[in-house]
């Protein structure tokens, strides 16, 4: 049975698991990164961890073909180095590949952790059906990944799918990039509740003012409970994301649209209003042809893409 | 020698040329389309000029491998079939690349034909030193192509790259797709003359008041001798271009953004203000990754591209 690694590495775990070629996970562990203790010593208990899987569960270490490893951005990606991750102190122009190729004793192939996730929805999850999706993840940022024509996209700097900072809004609200009006500066998790805030502190009058922190949870929460301003504040949550998807839609055409990560857990109250909001934005001789759908991956997402990643690259023999 | 012919097939006049596998010209003809004579006689007339073409300048009909052909869209382009093109009325649900295919004797490719104009810019343009362009056409609308990581991009519906349809202005100016605020709808070569001239009959004082008709090239005319109205339709038709390449920056990260069109004639004078705002509205981290440059292949691009498109499926057997 061949066998590939996935390595999903996050500033606060490491993701390992085994898929099989029908996308099987076949076993999952996690460690804690512990950025602090440097990348030789990260990579040493990454590798350990990884042959400790293999191991307790039976694959013989021949079997495992390639591995895969996500990383957060920015990062040159064809060369497998690190740039500059905000949530890897100390990584900074990191040689991932290098390092662990080397003390996994086989190739790694490295990936961007979004483009990565993407590639799980294509061969695996909501875009399985498709050679054509978008992926936008709903985090402490929105990032992304796209699929065109059976092509995960890459680009000039291997920074294509940034598709938080498509501009919404013109001189709109400043965004932690630098632009402003960006979709991530009203849409992420974090600026949801962010934009909550702001409101509850300049004294309009929400059930929301009776939290300590104000959360995008509780602000979904409060929203379906039919408090006003966090609904206004979830429907410019929706009707940004709409406006992004229309954007990716008329540039590299979608079938589907994927959205993931944690504010996904709002379900179909979020993501019937997103519809409701594309269907309004969309160029009307397109209704219809580009669907919108929640991922059903789970965190693992990352992990399962970065070894199908690496997969394709196997089987591709490149 | 291995030749290519491209047709690039307009609501006015069909051109025919061939090029060779350095992408050069070898020579060119033009026939009026007459779409309202159908789609027997349109083809019948292409394909004589095309042969008339190859014996006027020596060229065997057996050395040309293959034949490309641009059209206007919506298209079915993988099964070579017009859709409902506004501009060849006659033409709805026309199967040209059989039809043409029969008549040329030889292989027929199909491409969309601002597509092929991408892909002309990508093998001999502007877009030669690089994998990861973008296209931009202004003229009566704002088309476009995009190729990224070396792939002329298609999408689900092979409607990839409509990014006049990028909304920049939600629920702004409307566009003529249905859609508000997109680019075209400000910044195409029309939508700059009437945005122009719905300033002047509102009473706005400037000199475009003299003119009979406000045409884009009045209106730069006009801006670049100091007109005040004239120059602030200008500013923000190149604020729009600008947001319009941030907001491809960020999607499929372009190494160079080439705009082509009746439009560029305004040359630096435009190229300049679209760079200022691009300066100022993109990723501040990605400032100087991304270049904009003005077309140099002038209207034969579509037609050179054509052929290429049919070169590159030729050579790669498919």
């Amino acid at each position: 049975m061949r066998v590939y690694s996935g390595i999903d590495l996050g500033g606060t775990n490491v993701k390992v698991g085994f898929i099989d070629d029908n996308f099987r996970l076949l076993c999952k562990s996690s460690i804690q990164t512990k950025p602090e203790m440097g990348p030789e010593n990260v990579f040493d208990r990454v590798a350990a961890e990884h042959n400790r899987l293999a191991s307790e569960n039976g694959f013989p270490l021949e079997d495992i073909c390639i591995a895969g490893m996500g990383l957060p951005g920015p990062a040159n990606l064809s060369e497998g180095i690190l740039i500059n991750p905000p949530n890897l102190p100390g990584f900074e122009n990191c040689p991932v590949r290098d390092i662990c190729s080397k003390k996994l004793g086989r190739r790694v192939v490295i990936e961007n952790d979004a483009n990565a996730a993407c590639w799980a929805e294509y061969e695996c999850g909501k875009g399985e059906q498709s050679e054509d999706i978008a992926f936008v993840t709903l985090g402490t940022g929105v990032g992304g990944g796209l699929v065109c024509d059976g092509h995960l996209l890459h680009g000039f700097k291997e920074s294509a799918a940034e598709v938080g900072h498509i501009i919404i809004y013109p001189d709109g609200r400043l965004c932690g990039c630098g632009q402003r009006g960006c979709a991530e500066a009203y849409a992420s998790a974090s600026n949801t509740a962010a934009r909550a805030e702001e409101y509850v502190k300049s004294g309009a009058a929400s059930s929301l003012s009776e939290y300590d922190q104000i959360t995008s949870e509780a602000v979904f929460q409060e929203a379906q409970k039919g408090d006003r301003l966090a609904l206004s504040v979830v429907e410019e949550t929706a009707k940004v994301l709409a406006l992004l998807a229309v954007n990716v839609q008329n540039t590299t055409n979608p079938e589907r649209v994927i959205f993931a990560g944690g504010m996904i857990k709002a379900g179909d109250f979020l993501l019937d209003k997103i519809k409701f909001y594309f269907d309004k934005y969309c160029w009307p001789s397109r209704k219809g042809e580009t669907d919108l759908a929640f991922s059903t991956l789970g965190t693992e997402s990352g992990m399962i893409g970065a070894a199908a990643v690496a997969r394709r690259h196997y089987l591709a023999g490149n």
